[in-house]
């Protein structure tokens, strides 16, 4: 029987609250099973990027990335952030490290070709070149790897990765040897029937339930590449899909909080 | 018999130089031992922090560590520097993986206790506490650790601290179970009878011939805490130490350049 592995990955506005994170970082440490952690970037990278002078652009939502932003999210994602994470684990008795995807070239990525939108210096995943038993063998070691989402193109380039991708990516190749929960937390409670009520959460979800709601019009369109991704993610191996709020890690490991996805 | 370690220090100037780092990236990723890269932080951080407002504060050569600046050099050292040079070492073939003493707890440290002076948040390293156990199994898995030099408490904080230092007592720890080089690579070509004159360079030196020039007054005053490290490190089973010019790896680690300290 496969061991259990949860990849968490952690976003929204919980990565800027000082109070908020250390309380989910306390959570994420008490979990016995192996578990890695990805996180996203937060609003500080663009406040620093004010300071420094370096202007956010984003096309429908994403990042375009130029040779000032790289360096930017380099800093604060693959040093402040993930750091800081780091330490805060140590303390809570988590022996984590923090890796972006060029550490031990655990997530390698190609540039992503220009089409209608040049994205920059974004990278999308090689998932094939994966190294799914590299990473269990830090897991092995005791380790608990901590995601920064930066990824590398293995010819000395540093690429800006979406940290929901990465968690789904690694999930998916680290399903042959695990049974793998992917967590979506952030600061929602979860998947809603009415995006402005907190308490439409929709307990369980599977794909013909998903599809009628869908085509009854009864889901926020935002959400919907999110679900898209976590039954694609279901289609290759994980075992479950949760989404729901950081503040409840421990009920959504559970199953008692938040939105748990499955083919079943 | 024990097989080599280089554990190589590169800092100096060579870290602002995107081509002459490039190169020296190059030489190191060609060396067929194990290795470990201990980075210093270059003017990078001076530069950044002065556009972010932060302004460098030094006593005695050593910088001042307040709450701003712990997160500028996490952010350049940890993340900006370190992360390139990890990038640039996958592209030339080394497995490399970068790291901060929290990152698997690799480097426990002690806020330095104030006493004439206040550091601020810089850590002075905890030696006993170092696994160099551990350091072993992530060099048995092919990785080669690229360290930065920030350390922490184990309660949560980051701490700066001397790269020169970092590599020195990861190099007394790993001489355990390694035959250990320790090579300081910088700007100059070695230890220098007249400081002003890079043809002068000692080639070889012991205890007896130090002790005989720094009492002939023979020694440029900069370099002495640096030599004094020196054989305290071969006096902690380090094999020899090396230092040099960093644009001359291969003949530092042949022995055809830079100052060779053994106790012999």
């Amino acid at each position: 029987m496969k061991s259990h592995l949860l990849i968490i990955k952690i976003g929204g506005s919980i990565i800027d609250d000082e109070s908020k994170l250390s309380s989910f970082l306390k959570d994420f440490a008490s979990i016995e099973d192996k578990k890695i952690l990805v996180h996203g970037g937060g609003k500080v990278a663009t406040k620093i990027g004010e300071k420094l002078g370096i202007e956010s652009k984003y096309v429908d939502g994403r990042r375009i990335t130029d040779a000032a932003t790289i360096d930017l999210v380099t800093m604060v994602y693959a040093g402040l952030i993930n750091k800081k994470i780091v330490a805060q684990l140590q303390s809570f008795g988590c022996n984590s490290f923090g890796v972006t995807g060029a550490d031990a070239n655990l997530i390698p990525a190609v540039k992503r070709p220009v089409k209608e939108t040049d994205y920059g210096f974004v990278g999308d995943i090689d998932t094939e070149n994966i190294m799914g038993l590299f990473w269990d063998e830090l897991l092995q070691l005791g380790l608990t790897p901590i995601v920064s989402p930066i990824t590398h193109d293995g010819k000395g380039q540093l690429l800006n990765t979406n940290a929901d991708t990465i968690a789904q990516e690694v999930a998916k190749v680290m399903s042959g040897s695990y049974e793998v929960s992917l967590i979506y937390s952030f600061d929602k409670a979860g998947v809603l029937f009415d995006v402005n009520d907190e308490s439409t959460v929709i307990n369980k979800l599977n794909k013909n339930y998903y599809d009628e709601l869908k085509s009854n019009g009864k889901l926020f369109a935002g959400m919907l590449p999110k679900l898209d991704n976590a039954f694609a993610a279901l289609n290759n191996g994980v075992n479950k899909v949760i989404i729901g709020n950081a503040e409840q890690l421990k009920e959504l490991i559970a199953g008692t909080s938040g939105t748990t996805i499955t083919n079943e």
